[in-house]
């Protein structure tokens, strides 16, 4: 098992959450994926740990910038 | 905050993790979802407890069983 948090910009409403969590949960061997929109932290749990590129095609692809 | 913990029959890979996890994200609120493939429990974090009826019909969606 995996866990490893993100920050992500731009987000600024539910629906910023949910289309990351949506685009973020495509990626191979993810498990669960948690937001925490007033910081931005993005943590994702998996049985591996995602390459940062897919983590960050999957941000992007949801419209927003991956920072960290 | 609310994290509530559910638990859905039927998921038998990773695919089926990613399914649950992208229908149950779209539920208004929502801004985690952690899925335990071996047991079957499905952990939903948001701004409220979603709707029973919403995530039964979100784990259907995604073509599972919703049982607790």
């Amino acid at each position: 098992m995996s866990e490893t948090t993100y920050t992500v910009t731009g987000m600024t409403c539910d629906h910023c959450v949910r289309s990351v969590i949506e685009e973020v949960a495509k990626i191979d061997g993810v498990t669960g994926v948690l937001v925490d929109l007033p910081t931005g932290a993005v943590t994702v749990t998996g049985t591996r740990e995602p390459a940062a590129a897919d983590v960050r095609a999957a941000v992007e692809e949801a419209g927003y910038t991956l920072t960290a």
